[in-house]
């Protein structure tokens, strides 16, 4: 049998004030980093035992992988970082307060920035301090690659080339494979293995540092998938990511 | 021009209680912790921007780094992990208290185990709890290579075909390497660069989460090496590290 199992970071500063963050590098709360660490725990009470992890060039989802591993006394596990798993981008929203933007520009279009999945929020200007271009870590990058704002398809466009040729391929040689990454990189995992539809994925909240675990015959077949943990604390959890516009 | 960053890593919770460590996977202490954090603000501080990471197998070394790239903001950057720069193994001395064994089989004999080049302490039995052969992690290494004891000479004979064949060349495509280790896989790295004795390499102390710094012409000509940090401070560490086995 083969696993993948995705977990999404604990909480970041930016979370708890609110903010959209895209590809702005926050760190963890103190909160997140407990998370995190139970998750690997967690996991590692379930009897689960990767040998290969992959993650974002975010440092929310590096530490809190880095977590993880120590909790489960894995250290010493090869990890790949890559930015095609990072946030979606959220252009210019970047460092707005989510329910300021929707007092200004309405619940409608907030939604459609947030949750359509091809609606662009507005994109940064090339001059932007904000501008992944002025960040070193991105020099690899084409113009064409970086993104100055992203919808859901955009996110999950870029993704995929890694999640087909990089992670996917791994299987040949791990039969379980930890991928710790954000809420919209990881919905396209999730889109892809489960077959949903643009509606479904965009309908779908991962909680944060929920291990989700995805298991699969020796022909990658999913067979079925689930989260570890207490179903009542993983709702509220879920629901808290739904209902962030509104808080204040 | 190329730069070289040595670093051995904090103090762990057996640096602290006196007792052999070698390939035993004993955590950091808080103190190591922050030790390893100061570092890595010290090397932002000073303007280094290493783009490529190499560290060993055991946790204290890999949570050395992850505090490091945590200070420098640099998380995201690429590690590898490799078992061959790993600490020395310890043999069957791992677990004991450094100055109850200088009691029992004398002083002469322990800085033999200790500080000889080519004396190994006594092997672990196969059969031993402690043999590295029980550990997962060690799974693709074969028998012949795979240490139950190691005089300084074994530590450094497997790790040179790790630093020959892939750190040094990884210096083609990078221009800042950051290698965080253990005392005695760094000595082997110290010995070739400057091209030291036996004699030289074992009286020759490495402090805890000190960057030492090894600056390259283009042709990885060693121009000069360096420590970072205060001159005084550092020197307390290397005395402590020498007079280990006469603390209780």
């Amino acid at each position: 049998m083969k696993k993948l199992i995705l977990v999404r970071h604990g909480e970041s500063e930016w979370n708890k004030m609110n903010l959209f963050t895209g590809w702005t590098d926050v760190d963890l709360t103190s909160l997140g980093m407990a998370e995190a660490y139970l998750a690997g725990r967690l996991m590692k009470d379930e009897g689960y035992r990767p040998t290969l992890c992959f993650t974002s060039y975010l440092k929310r989802a590096v530490k809190t992988l880095n977590q993880i591993l120590d909790a489960m006394d894995l250290d010493y596990l090869p990890v790949e970082k890559s930015w095609r798993l990072n946030e979606k981008s959220y252009g210019a929203l970047q460092g707005k307060n989510k329910a300021e933007t929707q007092e200004k520009y309405g619940k409608e279009q907030l939604t459609l920035w947030r949750r359509s999945y091809d609606v662009q929020p507005p994109a940064l200007a090339a001059d932007d301090p904000r501008s992944p271009r002025l960040d070193p870590r991105y020099n690899e990058l084409s113009d064409a690659e970086l993104p100055m704002t992203e919808a859901l398809k955009d996110t999950i466009a870029r993704l995929m080339p890694y999640y087909e040729g990089v992670i996917l391929p791994a299987f040949q040689q791990h039969d379980e494979i930890l991928v710790v990454a954000h809420g919209n990189s990881l919905r396209g995992i999730v889109k892809t293995l489960k077959g949903m539809s643009n509606e479904e994925i965009i309908g779908f909240n991962i909680p944060t540092a929920v291990p989700y675990i995805f298991e699969f015959d020796d022909q990658l077949n999913l067979q079925k998938d689930f989260y570890l943990g207490n179903p009542e604390e993983i709702q509220k959890k879920i629901d808290g990511v739904k209902n962030q516009a509104n808080k204040k």
